[in-house]
């Protein structure tokens, strides 16, 4: 017979607040950035990314207002902004990996195609918030590209994942993010489900 | 000035594999399931998953066989969906989490959405690949629909995440698999990324 498991959402979405709680010592952050770091945690299921976030002070706040304004979610892939709960959201979500012109861009850029995509992103930039959450050169790009005077968005959430670029990329981004709000994760760890969760975390606001 | 950085798609995966083999103790696997769990480790930036794999001996073949075969693939949520690169893939793939009907379904149930999701697989079960990459529940009510006679899918991909019933769930799937094969990664961690990976590495077939 099979063993029991909670059936009832709330049920389990109270028991896994309550488990990261427990485990993730949250009470180290203000209160916003608690509920983004809980919402982090219960999307990977490791509460000590906790221990790794990297965040500038305006970060969470600046997040909420450009998505309470309707501003843009720009994505480096598909994934992240399936991830996306459209119905708390007011703003248009932007993904260009498969966009005709990003793979003739790439080789003349001589780069990744996701590095190519960003390229795509520059009139909607400004104001906007940024979720990476796969490819470390898109990050890259984005950073080369404002250091060129791109239009700044009001966030970048860094969640890039991988053992080449990826934590490079996200040092890079903590020690110099030219001028704009950033929330990310040190190390290799990261993803489309992380990017996508601190944008649901932003986008419902103050719990 | 931006640190150097590798932008050659084909340098970076071999950069990438590299990191991962010099890691991950690859060998201990079959040639198959080497190549799958490598494909879950760059997935997710964690070679230590590689420990905590379960996998039925006939799993990888009986995958690729069905892939190969254009049998569909069945996911419980979008974002696996969106990470499975369609031009390797001859399969139909379907994701029944916002049918009209599982909202109705999920309140007569008094379950989840996502478990409710999988009553809708059943025309569709047999001999396909499921591809859980988020919701414990949608395991965990597969399995109860195994038991009550639901047609035996090929493979199953268990990857839900998470703090309430992700570990427990997986150890269901690993301890009885109701006759059928299966990959999973026990404990909390999983995600759609690593489901979708795991797709790939099947749809690709033997390197």
């Amino acid at each position: 017979p099979m063993r029991p498991y909670l059936k009832d959402p709330a049920a389990i979405d109270e028991a896994s607040v309550a488990a990261v709680r427990r485990e993730a010592r949250l009470e180290r952050f203000p209160d916003g950035l608690a509920d983004l770091a809980l919402r982090l945690i219960q999307a990977c299921g490791m509460p000590d990314i906790a221990d790794r976030l990297s965040v500038s002070p305006g970060a969470v706040e600046a997040g909420r207002r450009a998505l309470a304004a309707g501003a843009p979610v720009i994505c480096d892939c598909e994934m992240v902004a399936a991830g996306l709960i459209r119905r708390d959201l007011r703003s248009e979500v932007i993904v260009t990996l498969n966009d005709p012109a990003t793979a003739p861009m790439a080789r003349a850029l001589g780069t990744t195609r996701s590095a190519a995509a960003t390229e795509l992103w520059q009139d909607r930039l400004e104001g906007a918030v940024v979720a990476i959450g796969d490819a470390p050169t898109a990050l890259f790009h984005l950073l080369e590209g404002l250091d060129k005077g791109w239009p700044k968005p009001a966030l970048i959430l860094g969640f890039p994942v991988g053992f080449v670029g990826a934590a490079e990329s996200k040092a890079e981004l903590s020690a110099d993010p030219r001028g704009c709000d950033f929330i990310t994760l040190r190390g290799r760890r990261g993803g489309p489900s992380m990017a996508a969760a601190a944008i649901g975390a932003l986008a419902k606001g103050p719990a």
